[in-house]
């Protein structure tokens, strides 16, 4: 098989490309940007080589246990717990936490095959029970599959005496009633707050 | 920069991939395709440094002229010109012609500031024009760089006393009027021919 197929067939182990769009991706870097496709090259190997799953928290980082892991200005009594690392991004941009993570990498999804043996939930749960932290807070996505995976997840860690939350759903900040799905005004019905 | 981040951006080096996809990307091939991530990293640095133009024809090639242009079988007197590599093989598929090719690797687009500089047109002209070459056949795409294209091309080499002619355009084999769009139906009229 000539070599242009090879990589063609190579660039089909990224998400969502199809024949047509390796296609045009093999052409791209062979015709137009070689450099930056020798950098992807090399920055592909070294990750691969470098990158691990934090001890503590699961997320990717380049040590045995991350940065914020290991920063003991965290309180490690409250335990947040996100589908993926772009999920733990956001949590922080907030500014509005300072507890620690857990990151599961994923979310429960019978579909793909993905269940709580997959997603490795004991690590969660040993992680958990580590008889500091006292509050876990579960923030996974409002999808389908993320409710699935906080309604798993919570009646694990209740199972355990732990104090389970889960961050609330209602109407955005700024958010118009008119302008706010149905399922969303009815569920910030549901879920009023006493004031 | 984490080495993460690093692996995102050099993954928008990829046409069409911004952020987001470059995040889910990496997260992707960090996860759940190790093998896969390493077999293209792998492929690439290999086609970046055995795959070249074809000395010839201007096609990818690993060799200094590719097979099909040292192939004694084909017909040397008529040279067929496509936008593409995949534009020639689609003309392959056909196996309705046995001449040479001539890959631009492009088209003319001022809007991406390629012009016929930029093609490297007159490395065609030079091709056209080695004295065996008796006819040329445009077979760039009917979009309206790709006639841009033909239009230049035709003209550059019918300059030269070359025969050149373009492929048809019409309502395609099997096609219904009724769903064929206006425009094409238009053209198949104009350019109806005598039985």
């Amino acid at each position: 098989m000539p070599l242009l197929d090879n990589l063609i067939e190579a660039l089909r182990v990224l998400p969502g490309i199809g024949p047509k769009s390796a296609q045009r991706m093999a052409y791209h870097l062979l015709q137009r940007d070689r450099e930056g496709a020798a950098r992807l090259a090399q920055t592909l190997q070294k990750a691969l080589g470098e990158i691990r799953h934090c001890d503590s928290c699961n997320t990717f980082t380049e040590a045995p246990v991350c940065d914020r892991c290991s920063n003991p200005q965290r309180d490690a009594t409250q335990l947040c717990v996100v589908e993926m690392p772009s999920d733990l991004m956001v949590m922080e941009s907030t500014q509005s936490y300072r507890g620690l993570y857990y990151v599961l990498m994923g979310r429960i999804s019978p579909l793909d095959g993905i269940g709580p043996r997959e997603l490795k939930l004991d690590r969660l749960l040993a992680r958990a029970t580590d008889a500091v932290v006292q509050e876990v807070i579960i923030a996974t996505n409002f999808t389908n599959e993320g409710e699935a995976t906080a309604h798993y997840v919570g009646e694990m860690l209740r199972a355990r005496g732990l104090k389970v939350s889960r961050i609330a759903r209602g109407v955005p900040v700024g958010g118009e009633l008119e302008h706010t799905d149905l399922g969303t005004v009815a569920q910030a019905f549901a879920e009023r707050r006493g004031w």
